[in-house]
């Protein structure tokens, strides 16, 4: 599981062999079945995570009763509350995993441990949080100059293997289009229309 | 105008007087009238840059042709679009000055030496950008479970001074309601209603 947690950090910065296996030792393991909720609504967000397999959904549930998916997070994706977690105060957010799931688990203590001990760490994330931010960025863009149709589309150009592994529901919540439009634009791309 | 950035940077992270002097002679003064552009869509952006005293509109024009204000920048805020600087790509947005303003910019080639030279401007980037995610992940939040009007009631609470700089469409832009809902909302709080 360290290993491609080690993977993982490799792609994002150049890190010494002895501050990698000193930042990695700091996670702990941890299993969670399909449906549990790693958070919700209300609680300490106490971790950061790296998803080493399995499939889970951040969402937040809306003042009309409907859920709307902030991201998913699957093999080698980075999965927490941000601001529940910087700032140590009540989640608005529910984290469920979609699947059974392994993660790789760090505790604010042990990240600002790291932060402390290993200069590196604030490079790769800082690295992070910026390719975090771009993604936002692009999000909130492409939501304004992109159709449904179009966001459907990129959502399963870029994701392909993810789009197979959720429902149209799951889609439908993070595009925030309605669940039939999804099923509609699926049943258009399988007649090759 | 190196004194309220220093200033700034202090509010963030500490760091020895002989880093920061280091940090902020990166940076180069530029001013700017109101209605110029810092940048269009379709450069690549070159700077990040520090408001020093005025205002600015960061705004994307969807495919109907309605912009939507991604934030304002007034004094003590940065400005930049993260995507086009980081990866040196076209950009999506504009950035438009909406008061005379005075700014400081860093190029991307300065800013790269200074992660490289002084490494507390890593630490000072992962903070400033987390920040900024939260931010993002907050609005992204309201816009889900909270009405036009509690949103424009959020927004002069928390930004009062700036509320009155901007135009009502320009608040709706940010808010992405519609031009008469916030006139008549800022008429119902007129009247004490």
């Amino acid at each position: 599981m360290i290993k491609q947690l080690k993977e993982n950090i490799a792609n994002h910065i150049e890190l010494s062999a002895s501050d990698l296996e000193q930042f990695c030792n700091l996670f702990t393991q941890r299993g969670i079945k399909k449906k549990e909720f790693l958070l919700r609504e209300g609680e300490v967000c106490k971790f950061e995570a790296f998803v080493v397999k399995g499939l889970l959904r951040v969402y937040h549930i809306g003042a009309n009763g409907l859920d709307k998916v902030l991201y998913f997070a699957v093999e080698d994706w980075w999965v927490t509350d941000i601001d529940s977690f910087t700032n140590q105060k009540p989640s608005q957010l529910f984290i469920e995993a979609l699947e059974d799931s392994e993660l790789l688990l760090i505790s604010k203590k042990d990240k600002e441990l790291a932060y402390k001990s290993i200069p590196a760490v604030e490079k790769l994330f800082r690295i992070m949080t910026q390719k975090t931010h771009v993604a936002l960025q692009r999000r909130m863009i492409d939501n304004l100059s992109k159709t449904a149709d179009h966001r459907y589309a990129d959502f399963i150009e870029k994701y392909p293997m993810l789009a197979q592994r959720l429902t149209n529901l799951q889609i439908a919540a993070y595009l925030g289009i309605s669940h039939e439009f999804v099923s509609k634009i699926r049943k258009k791309i399988a007649l090759g229309k």
